[in-house]
Protein backbone atom coordinates (compact mmCIF):
# COMPACT_ATOMS: atom_id res chain seq x y z
CA UNK A 1 0.00 0.00 0.00
CA UNK A 2 0.85 3.42 -0.27
CA UNK A 3 1.54 5.46 2.40
CA UNK A 4 3.11 8.76 0.80
CA UNK A 5 1.70 11.54 -0.03
CA UNK A 6 -1.35 11.09 1.98
CA UNK A 7 -2.93 12.24 5.10
CA UNK A 8 -4.35 9.96 7.26
CA UNK A 9 -7.80 10.82 7.37
CA UNK A 10 -9.34 10.06 10.86
CA UNK A 11 -6.38 8.51 12.55
CA UNK A 12 -3.55 9.95 13.55
CA UNK A 13 -0.79 7.82 13.62
CA UNK A 14 2.52 7.37 16.13
CA UNK A 15 5.94 7.11 14.49
CA UNK A 16 5.99 3.51 15.87
CA UNK A 17 2.48 2.77 14.11
CA UNK A 18 4.04 4.62 11.04
CA UNK A 19 6.64 2.20 11.41
CA UNK A 20 4.26 -0.82 11.58
CA UNK A 21 2.65 -0.03 8.05
CA UNK A 22 6.08 0.11 6.55
CA UNK A 23 6.82 -2.78 7.61
CA UNK A 24 3.77 -4.63 6.55
CA UNK A 25 4.02 -3.10 3.08
CA UNK A 26 7.82 -4.23 3.01
CA UNK A 27 6.73 -7.67 3.89
CA UNK A 28 4.13 -8.30 1.62
CA UNK A 29 6.74 -7.28 -1.14
CA UNK A 30 9.20 -9.60 -0.10
CA UNK A 31 6.19 -12.28 0.02
CA UNK A 32 6.14 -11.46 -3.66
CA UNK A 33 9.44 -11.39 -4.89
CA UNK A 34 10.93 -14.78 -2.81
CA UNK A 35 7.67 -16.54 -4.16
CA UNK A 36 8.44 -15.13 -8.01
CA UNK A 37 11.53 -16.58 -6.99
CA UNK A 38 10.72 -19.70 -6.07
CA UNK A 39 7.76 -19.85 -8.72
CA UNK A 40 10.83 -19.04 -11.34
CA UNK A 41 12.92 -22.12 -10.49
CA UNK A 42 9.36 -24.27 -10.51
CA UNK A 43 8.50 -23.02 -14.43
CA UNK A 44 5.12 -21.47 -12.41
CA UNK A 45 4.18 -17.77 -12.18
CA UNK A 46 3.73 -16.81 -8.25
CA UNK A 47 0.04 -16.99 -8.64
CA UNK A 48 0.43 -20.90 -10.13
CA UNK A 49 2.25 -21.69 -7.64
CA UNK A 50 0.89 -20.00 -4.29
CA UNK A 51 -2.34 -22.36 -5.88
CA UNK A 52 -0.41 -25.51 -5.97
CA UNK A 53 0.66 -24.53 -2.46
CA UNK A 54 -3.34 -24.15 -1.32
CA UNK A 55 -4.02 -27.31 -2.62
CA UNK A 56 -1.21 -28.85 -1.21
CA UNK A 57 -2.37 -28.35 2.13
CA UNK A 58 -6.30 -28.64 1.47
CA UNK A 59 -6.04 -32.17 -0.78
CA UNK A 60 -8.05 -32.69 -3.23
CA UNK A 61 -10.81 -30.15 -3.84
CA UNK A 62 -13.23 -28.81 -6.55
CA UNK A 63 -12.22 -26.02 -8.71
CA UNK A 64 -14.79 -24.06 -6.91
CA UNK A 65 -13.45 -24.81 -3.72
CA UNK A 66 -10.37 -23.85 -4.44
CA UNK A 67 -11.05 -20.61 -6.23
CA UNK A 68 -12.99 -20.11 -2.18
CA UNK A 69 -9.78 -20.79 -0.69
CA UNK A 70 -7.35 -18.92 -3.06
CA UNK A 71 -10.04 -15.64 -2.98
CA UNK A 72 -9.40 -15.97 -6.57
CA UNK A 73 -12.40 -16.07 -9.32
CA UNK A 74 -13.74 -19.43 -10.85
CA UNK A 75 -12.45 -18.05 -14.35
CA UNK A 76 -8.96 -17.77 -12.84
CA UNK A 77 -9.24 -20.57 -10.92
CA UNK A 78 -9.88 -22.40 -13.88
CA UNK A 79 -6.69 -20.46 -16.10
CA UNK A 80 -4.96 -21.43 -13.01
CA UNK A 81 -5.20 -25.08 -12.82
CA UNK A 82 -5.29 -25.43 -16.27
CA UNK A 83 -1.57 -24.37 -16.39
CA UNK A 84 -0.70 -26.29 -13.50
CA UNK A 85 -2.06 -29.50 -15.15
CA UNK A 86 -0.22 -28.58 -18.42
CA UNK A 87 3.03 -28.55 -15.99
CA UNK A 88 2.50 -31.81 -14.55
CA UNK A 89 1.76 -30.60 -10.89
CA UNK A 90 -1.69 -31.21 -10.57
CA UNK A 91 -4.45 -33.80 -12.28
CA UNK A 92 -8.05 -33.51 -12.49
CA UNK A 93 -9.83 -36.94 -11.45
CA UNK A 94 -13.12 -38.19 -10.53
CA UNK A 95 -13.95 -37.90 -6.78
CA UNK A 96 -13.82 -41.43 -5.58
CA UNK A 97 -16.80 -40.18 -2.94
CA UNK A 98 -18.81 -38.91 -5.93
CA UNK A 99 -17.89 -39.95 -9.19
CA UNK A 100 -20.22 -37.13 -10.94
CA UNK A 101 -17.89 -34.28 -9.51
CA UNK A 102 -14.20 -33.55 -10.73
CA UNK A 103 -11.69 -32.65 -8.50
CA UNK A 104 -8.12 -31.20 -8.90
CA UNK A 105 -4.83 -32.61 -7.08
CA UNK A 106 -1.04 -32.32 -6.64
CA UNK A 107 0.34 -34.57 -8.71
CA UNK A 108 2.70 -36.68 -6.37
CA UNK A 109 5.91 -35.72 -8.37
CA UNK A 110 5.29 -32.11 -7.56
CA UNK A 111 5.67 -32.63 -3.76
CA UNK A 112 8.72 -33.50 -4.35
CA UNK A 113 10.15 -30.64 -6.44
CA UNK A 114 8.86 -28.15 -4.42
CA UNK A 115 10.00 -29.39 -0.77
CA UNK A 116 13.58 -28.41 -1.01
CA UNK A 117 13.02 -25.15 -2.17
CA UNK A 118 11.08 -24.47 0.80
CA UNK A 119 12.85 -26.33 3.20
CA UNK A 120 15.33 -23.28 4.60
CA UNK A 121 12.66 -20.96 4.60
CA UNK A 122 10.86 -23.43 6.89
CA UNK A 123 13.44 -24.07 8.88
CA UNK A 124 14.37 -20.45 9.59
CA UNK A 125 10.80 -19.32 10.64
CA UNK A 126 10.25 -22.34 12.83
CA UNK A 127 13.32 -21.16 14.56
CA UNK A 128 11.97 -17.47 14.85
CA UNK A 129 7.98 -18.58 16.08
CA UNK A 130 9.28 -21.04 18.54
CA UNK A 131 11.48 -17.88 20.21
CA UNK A 132 8.00 -16.30 21.10
CA UNK A 133 5.86 -17.32 24.54
CA UNK A 134 2.12 -17.97 24.39
CA UNK A 135 1.37 -14.25 25.07
CA UNK A 136 3.26 -12.97 22.11
CA UNK A 137 2.72 -15.49 19.95
CA UNK A 138 -1.15 -14.82 20.55
CA UNK A 139 -1.36 -11.18 20.11
CA UNK A 140 1.11 -11.47 16.83
CA UNK A 141 -1.61 -14.24 15.07
CA UNK A 142 -4.45 -12.00 15.63
CA UNK A 143 -2.96 -9.22 14.13
CA UNK A 144 -1.61 -11.51 10.93
CA UNK A 145 -5.91 -12.53 11.01
CA UNK A 146 -6.39 -9.20 11.00
CA UNK A 147 -4.17 -8.18 7.79
CA UNK A 148 -5.52 -11.40 6.38
CA UNK A 149 -9.23 -10.47 6.72
CA UNK A 150 -8.15 -7.38 5.28
CA UNK A 151 -6.69 -8.96 2.17
CA UNK A 152 -9.30 -11.17 1.45
CA UNK A 153 -11.99 -8.29 1.46
CA UNK A 154 -9.86 -6.22 -0.90
CA UNK A 155 -9.71 -9.13 -3.56
CA UNK A 156 -13.57 -9.05 -2.79
CA UNK A 157 -13.56 -5.67 -4.03
CA UNK A 158 -11.69 -5.52 -6.59
CA UNK A 159 -13.86 -8.80 -7.84
CA UNK A 160 -16.84 -6.85 -7.60
CA UNK A 161 -15.49 -4.06 -9.57
CA UNK A 162 -14.64 -6.34 -12.02
CA UNK A 163 -17.03 -5.58 -15.00
CA UNK B 1 6.24 -22.74 3.41
CA UNK B 2 5.31 -26.30 3.77
CA UNK B 3 4.12 -27.46 7.11
CA UNK B 4 2.32 -30.47 6.44
CA UNK B 5 4.45 -33.94 7.05
CA UNK B 6 7.61 -32.41 8.59
CA UNK B 7 8.94 -32.93 11.99
CA UNK B 8 10.52 -29.73 13.43
CA UNK B 9 14.41 -31.08 13.42
CA UNK B 10 15.21 -29.62 16.99
CA UNK B 11 12.35 -26.88 17.76
CA UNK B 12 9.37 -28.59 19.47
CA UNK B 13 6.55 -25.27 18.76
CA UNK B 14 3.30 -25.32 21.08
CA UNK B 15 -0.15 -25.62 19.26
CA UNK B 16 0.14 -21.21 19.44
CA UNK B 17 3.32 -21.29 17.40
CA UNK B 18 2.09 -23.68 14.74
CA UNK B 19 -0.80 -21.58 14.40
CA UNK B 20 1.63 -18.61 14.00
CA UNK B 21 3.42 -20.41 11.36
CA UNK B 22 0.27 -20.93 9.40
CA UNK B 23 -1.08 -17.35 9.60
CA UNK B 24 2.42 -16.71 8.29
CA UNK B 25 2.13 -18.83 5.45
CA UNK B 26 -1.41 -17.80 5.09
CA UNK B 27 -0.34 -14.08 4.86
CA UNK B 28 1.96 -14.66 1.98
CA UNK B 29 -0.44 -16.46 0.08
CA UNK B 30 -2.96 -13.69 0.47
CA UNK B 31 0.02 -10.65 -0.55
CA UNK B 32 0.94 -13.01 -3.44
CA UNK B 33 -2.73 -13.03 -4.39
CA UNK B 34 -4.21 -9.62 -3.62
CA UNK B 35 -1.32 -8.08 -5.35
CA UNK B 36 -1.59 -10.64 -8.19
CA UNK B 37 -5.05 -8.99 -9.03
CA UNK B 38 -4.19 -5.61 -8.50
CA UNK B 39 -1.14 -6.33 -10.95
CA UNK B 40 -3.69 -7.91 -13.59
CA UNK B 41 -5.83 -4.50 -13.51
CA UNK B 42 -3.16 -2.60 -14.11
CA UNK B 43 -1.73 -5.34 -16.88
CA UNK B 44 1.38 -5.93 -14.89
CA UNK B 45 2.90 -9.13 -13.24
CA UNK B 46 2.82 -8.96 -9.34
CA UNK B 47 6.56 -8.50 -9.37
CA UNK B 48 7.11 -5.92 -12.04
CA UNK B 49 4.25 -4.20 -9.96
CA UNK B 50 5.86 -4.60 -6.66
CA UNK B 51 9.07 -2.63 -8.31
CA UNK B 52 7.14 -0.06 -9.42
CA UNK B 53 6.29 0.19 -5.41
CA UNK B 54 9.28 -0.11 -4.60
CA UNK B 55 10.52 2.70 -7.02
CA UNK B 56 7.53 5.18 -5.99
CA UNK B 57 8.96 5.02 -2.39
CA UNK B 58 12.50 5.17 -3.07
CA UNK B 59 12.38 7.65 -5.64
CA UNK B 60 14.72 8.28 -8.90
CA UNK B 61 17.62 5.13 -8.56
CA UNK B 62 19.97 2.85 -10.82
CA UNK B 63 18.71 -0.33 -12.06
CA UNK B 64 21.84 -1.72 -10.06
CA UNK B 65 20.21 0.15 -6.57
CA UNK B 66 16.97 -1.11 -7.64
CA UNK B 67 18.60 -4.61 -7.77
CA UNK B 68 19.49 -4.17 -4.31
CA UNK B 69 15.93 -2.62 -2.96
CA UNK B 70 14.16 -5.46 -4.12
CA UNK B 71 16.44 -8.51 -3.67
CA UNK B 72 16.29 -9.41 -7.37
CA UNK B 73 19.48 -10.06 -10.04
CA UNK B 74 20.40 -7.37 -11.90
CA UNK B 75 19.18 -9.37 -14.69
CA UNK B 76 16.02 -9.96 -13.80
CA UNK B 77 16.26 -5.97 -12.71
CA UNK B 78 16.74 -5.36 -16.21
CA UNK B 79 14.02 -7.27 -17.79
CA UNK B 80 11.21 -5.83 -15.31
CA UNK B 81 12.29 -1.74 -16.04
CA UNK B 82 11.91 -2.92 -19.85
CA UNK B 83 8.66 -4.03 -19.25
CA UNK B 84 7.39 -1.32 -16.95
CA UNK B 85 8.97 0.97 -19.45
CA UNK B 86 7.28 -0.76 -22.61
CA UNK B 87 3.70 -0.34 -20.56
CA UNK B 88 4.47 3.58 -19.80
CA UNK B 89 5.09 3.43 -16.05
CA UNK B 90 8.35 4.27 -15.45
CA UNK B 91 11.03 6.14 -17.91
CA UNK B 92 15.18 6.40 -18.00
CA UNK B 93 16.07 9.02 -17.24
CA UNK B 94 19.96 10.64 -16.93
CA UNK B 95 20.70 11.41 -13.53
CA UNK B 96 20.83 15.08 -13.26
CA UNK B 97 23.42 14.92 -11.01
CA UNK B 98 25.75 12.94 -12.75
CA UNK B 99 25.21 13.05 -16.54
CA UNK B 100 26.48 9.73 -17.43
CA UNK B 101 24.69 7.49 -15.09
CA UNK B 102 21.18 6.53 -16.30
CA UNK B 103 18.50 6.60 -13.40
CA UNK B 104 14.60 5.00 -13.57
CA UNK B 105 11.96 6.42 -12.23
CA UNK B 106 8.36 6.41 -12.05
CA UNK B 107 6.34 8.05 -14.88
CA UNK B 108 3.86 10.76 -13.57
CA UNK B 109 1.08 9.39 -14.81
CA UNK B 110 1.37 6.04 -13.52
CA UNK B 111 1.18 6.96 -9.92
CA UNK B 112 -2.33 8.24 -10.37
CA UNK B 113 -3.38 4.72 -11.80
CA UNK B 114 -2.30 2.81 -8.49
CA UNK B 115 -3.54 4.90 -5.74
CA UNK B 116 -7.34 4.33 -6.36
CA UNK B 117 -6.82 0.32 -6.17
CA UNK B 118 -4.53 0.63 -2.97
CA UNK B 119 -7.06 3.81 -1.18
CA UNK B 120 -8.88 1.07 0.89
CA UNK B 121 -6.58 -1.06 1.40
CA UNK B 122 -4.78 1.98 2.61
CA UNK B 123 -7.24 3.10 4.87
CA UNK B 124 -8.33 -0.43 6.58
CA UNK B 125 -4.40 -1.30 7.39
CA UNK B 126 -4.11 2.14 8.79
CA UNK B 127 -7.49 1.79 10.83
CA UNK B 128 -5.77 -1.39 12.16
CA UNK B 129 -2.44 -0.07 13.24
CA UNK B 130 -4.21 2.62 15.01
CA UNK B 131 -5.61 0.30 17.76
CA UNK B 132 -1.70 -0.70 18.57
CA UNK B 133 0.15 0.11 21.86
CA UNK B 134 3.46 1.41 21.50
CA UNK B 135 4.26 -1.64 22.82
CA UNK B 136 2.34 -4.24 20.77
CA UNK B 137 3.48 -2.45 18.11
CA UNK B 138 6.95 -2.82 18.97
CA UNK B 139 6.52 -6.57 19.18
CA UNK B 140 5.04 -6.94 15.88
CA UNK B 141 7.56 -4.31 13.94
CA UNK B 142 10.08 -7.14 15.68
CA UNK B 143 8.49 -9.66 13.99
CA UNK B 144 7.61 -8.77 10.82
CA UNK B 145 11.57 -7.08 10.35
CA UNK B 146 12.93 -10.94 11.41
CA UNK B 147 10.45 -11.87 8.65
CA UNK B 148 12.11 -10.19 6.38
CA UNK B 149 15.10 -10.75 7.04
CA UNK B 150 14.41 -14.15 6.87
CA UNK B 151 12.96 -13.37 3.33
CA UNK B 152 15.91 -11.84 1.96
CA UNK B 153 18.16 -14.55 3.24
CA UNK B 154 16.65 -16.71 1.18
CA UNK B 155 16.38 -14.97 -2.23
CA UNK B 156 19.91 -14.54 -1.90
CA UNK B 157 20.37 -18.18 -1.31
CA UNK B 158 18.02 -18.65 -4.48
CA UNK B 159 20.46 -16.24 -6.43
CA UNK B 160 23.97 -18.05 -5.22
CA UNK B 161 22.21 -21.87 -6.45
CA UNK B 162 21.01 -20.34 -9.86
CA UNK B 163 23.73 -21.54 -12.28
Amino acid sequence: MSTENRQPSSHELTALQWELLHELRHNSSRAVMLHQMIADRLGLNATDHKCLDYLNRSGPVTAGQLAELTGLTTGAITNVIDRLEQAGYVIRDKDPNDRRRVVVKPAPAATGHMSPLFESLFQSTLALVSRYSEQDARLIVDFLQQCNAIALEEMNKLKEQRP
